[in-house]
């Protein structure tokens, strides 16, 4: 009965919205370019889909940008009109939350190579009239963050209070150090790693084989004739098994039937069966297939090892960084890893490996422990003061 | 230099064949049937592939049963005439090996539902004269093991000296002790469960959508226009990633590239990439679509958890446990569970966890620790001895 109570009340009410930043609007800045790829192509025009929260403080010091995962969008926060579902980090974005938009100026930017809402393979080329498909250039995170960059500068920011983002967002967090040391003050990298593990790049690679290997998928010029829709599909299932960790997949689905009984067909049996053929059909409606291909690939290119995610001279950035115990797709060495690293370079640096069952996706989903972290972090990083084991001196940029 | 000696060596001399059983020759068993399935449906007539080394003794009590894994086959040990390459356990079955074919009658049967000699979705269906393809009925790990109590039951073998095999061949194994206890002095399962996780269940579901999305599958009846080729192959990619281990893939590829630097285009950048694509590719030359399907689907019926291993009225097999400290396919707490279950019933069992960066290929590739085990454990079976942890009084049959 409790649970059923609880169910009912969840329709009626699916979101606490009291605390939400409230009614958002996407928002676009477009730039001519054009823009010099690492591959050495050019992509322009450039638009970038972006959102914003809070206000920008006169002395144009309390900006965090957050950076979105692999399928993410700039919808970080808050409610479009007539949506009962909330941006993507609403639990972290929004008045008294970690991400306090009553203090900070929170940018949620998409990325290039995407589909909602920036320049990508479903974008129209120029040259032709027509979509990119796979004429459109290959991109890397270092260009993404390059586009990025000219957002930042558009808006009049010079100086980043934070870069922040898990997964694929925290891969741009650290690319922001790497590219832009002298405008970023504070990075959160968050379930992320400094370059694929040749694990990684296999999962990424069957992803892709699963999207190429459909018929629909026409090299990538199927725009008049519809997604590979089965192949993106099953490249989802795949990601989701990834994202998910075995106890979670315990948790939650255990060996339930969904029928009672075994059905002796190649229908789903098990209910993990029927959520990941549920989650894959899903994922086909909101994503393009040929960004799933371009951004995998931009991840597994990324390597920030060795003397690439710290400028010879030295960086005055401070991190934190986080990562999670069942998190088996970007496991806890991987960010020990990024913390070696900083503190090789006498970087000032936190980490904290949290606990969850929850897998990868428990940056979406532990928010308590991730929160507070992050609160005290930017708390004590607008007000200029370092961790704990940094020097102290900090950029000495006290605003409040 | 070195390494290019090594190359050359092996080339001409690929594997030492001294302790080899030497030239074998693959056997069919062929009964009416019809057997009766779990379904609730019949199959019959039912042919399974078997190979047998060594020699059934008078009192045919040194026999031992070698089950394989998902894409294995009855070709366990020796030489097929002009093939450079062994069966797939032939490091284990020989002359002086831990299967020590001067002491032991090793059989290596195929299962059911499979492509290599039995009856499976590729045979001909006697009702129509044409494959079976997706009419071919849904089988179980304990189907499989009652097919092969016919062919023991043929080969005049009332007891087992042992059941042995990894991954789905221990399976296998546990089933024939569920199934027929009494014909089973002891078992060897190994890098396997007693039931498939969700995680375990998922892979498998992504593995048989990927081949049921290929347009070319064609609902299972695909045998005149050929198999779907780019689903399996990428199924069976997927399966790849899943044998091996995070570090073991490290130590083989870590990030090195086939062409030195980044391609920027959808060919294999990296050296793991193109080893998957050409495993990919050589299984579709071996194996048939429908049996992955078959198979899959009854690994994860599987479920030999609670009461459903040991016989009410107990048991008297002893059993040998082993896993492999980086197999996440089959991980270390599934083999534990197995001993728990066991320990609980008062059953003979040893458990060993053996170090490997192998993953779940371990079982075919670790041989020295899993050697050792298994050599010592069938001695002492046989000699009519139990294990130190043991009641110690056996089934009394020494034999030697």
């Amino acid at each position: 009965m409790v649970k059923k109570e609880t169910e009912k009340t969840t329709a009626v009410a699916p979101v606490d919205s009291s605390h939400s930043i409230g009614i958002v609007a996407p928002q676009e800045f477009t730039f001519p370019g054009p823009l010099e790829l690492e591959s050495g192509e050019t992509l322009g025009p450039v638009t970038i889909a972006y959102e914003t929260y809070g206000r920008l403080n006169a002395e144009k010091s309390n900006a965090v940008l957050i950076l979105h995962a692999l399928s993410g969008d700039a919808h970080a926060a808050g409610f479009y009109p007539g949506d009962k579902s909330p941006g993507w980090w609403d639990a972290m974005i929004g008045p008294g939350k970690p991400f306090d938009t009553d203090r900070y100026f929170l940018i949620c930017s998409n990325v290039i190579g995407g589909c909602k809402g920036s320049t990508g393979p479903a974008s129209v080329n120029p040259q032709t009239g027509k979509p990119y498909g796979t004429d459109f250039p290959f991109i890397t995170i270092g260009d993404m963050v390059a586009a990025q960059r000219r957002l930042i500068d558009f808006l009049g920011i010079e100086k980043l209070l934070c870069v922040a983002g898990g997964s694929m967002g925290g891969m741009q967090a650290l690319q922001w150090v790497a590219s832009y040391p002298e405008r970023v003050r504070s990075a959160i990298p968050i379930a992320t790693a400094l370059k694929h593990s040749p694990q990684q790049i296999a999962f990424n690679e069957v992803i892709r084989q699963s999207i190429m290997s459909d018929p629909a998928w026409r090299e990538g010029h199927y725009y008049e004739t519809g997604q590979p829709e089965k192949g993106l599909a099953v490249a989802r299932m795949i990601g989701h098994i990834t994202f998910m960790s075995d106890q979670s997949m315990e948790e939650k689905f255990s060996r339930r039937l969904k029928q009672g009984q075994f059905n002796f067909n190649f229908d789903a049996d098990f209910e993990v069966e029927g959520y990941l053929r549920y989650r894959g059909a899903n994922f086909v409606k909101r994503f393009d297939a040929n960004s799933y291909l371009y951004i995998t690939k931009a991840m597994d290119y990324l390597d920030l090892s060795g003397g690439r995610l710290i400028a010879p001279k030295g960086i005055d950035t401070c991190f934190l960084v986080i990562s999670f115990q069942s998190d088996w797709l970007y496991p806890s060495h991987q960010s020990q890893e990024i913390v070696r690293l900083l503190k090789r370079r006498q970087v000032d640096a936190t980490y904290c490996e949290l606990k969850s069952t929850y897998g990868h996706d428990a940056f979406l989903v532990e928010l308590e422990g991730e929160g507070t972290l992050i609160r005290h972090f930017l708390e004590r990083t607008y007000a200029g003061k370092r961790n704990s084991n940094g020097n102290g001196n900090g950029n000495g940029n006290k605003k409040q």
